[in-house]
């Protein structure tokens, strides 16, 4: 299995990075990963918020919960 | 991993700061982060509740369950 | 860590005291707040239980289950 | 915490006697409970079922999954 | 806690009679209980589904997954 | 409990067998049972999908996730 | 049980090969699938994200959570 890329593993690929975070309920943010846990739950700066394409607000730092994620794109 | 910054320990650094947090069911609370643990439960002071940016009351202490949170932003 | 007002710590300091509980699907309910477990179970005396603001019973003890709380704020 | 009335021990003090069971979905029980255990599985006997105050049947012993339940109280 | 009947000690006594099986979204089985397991996971023998009180088939036997289960009714 | 017939092995007897597979949102699967695990986790081959009794497509092989199975038939 | 095909034992076959995963939502992904851990939390690559069969755009690099994962077919 040495050829498995881990999903964490890809998360640490990518702090630093921007990502692309989907939470259940149609919302996305856009923002530097900065960190992460093993729930998954992220870390993102200068982050914003959108809802149904639309720019809801920034975030200088927003904890997002593991548990209402749907994917994770680093881009 | 040295450079990861832990959700929890973002939610440390904002303690006794203002925060808002997002909860499942467009429900949002403005407050003082006094208190959290492991879980994400979480103790704000001074809290205003919000539903679909509506002011609905304001609650000298309140404890916000973790597993309905989406996210946290310290402010 | 030691200025952290942990979650449970504010269950405990509400014993004995009115609450307002919060739960899935607009529910509320107002007690005395006598007992709870560290799942966030609760047990509420003299509660009365209110849904979407209009009051829909009282009761002389409930068990409210802490899995659907939203949030618990002492009174 | 000597006083704290532990949710699972106003089970204990319920057995036998009458309680009002509410489920998500508006779903109510009304029996006597007989068991559970620390999931909050119930046992009622002589049950009757409401759906938006509604009598939907009545069942001489049901088991209610405590996943689902709301709050539980002894009347 | 003698007196105590344990749920599962209910779905035992159950073993070979018919149960009605009610789960989320407002389907139910009705068939003999051949088995279960500690999860509530059960296994029903010359079941029929119904769903909003019509019947909607038979199974000679199906698996029903604990999770989904609201209450199970012995008869 | 000899004779309690578990879950699982309900499933370990109808490998290589078609099975009819239930899960939430209304949406069912028909194909022959070739793995699962004790999460239900579930491997069909020669898989057709159904939504609202509609055919959807067909797949050679197909994992379902064991957490959102509401029941699974033997045929 | 030599011959159950265990459900991660499918992943690990089909990593590199094109997957089609569906999740909560009516939402799909289609890309090669470079990971994936035994909380079926996935990776894709070249990933394609289709809602209601409509292409939502595409991903160099996705991580997907398990939790809201129904579905994944190698193809």
């Amino acid at each position: 299995m040495d050829q498995v890329a881990k999903p964490l593993q890809i998360l640490q690929n990518a702090l630093n990075k921007n990502v692309l975070v989907c939470v259940k309920g149609n919302k996305e943010y856009r923002g530097i990963l900065t960190g992460y846990d093993q729930h998954m739950n992220l870390v993102l700066k200068n982050a914003e918020e959108f809802s149904d394409n639309q720019s809801k607000g920034t975030y200088p730092i927003v904890v997002v919960r593991g548990d209402n994620v749907i994917y994770i794109s680093p881009s």
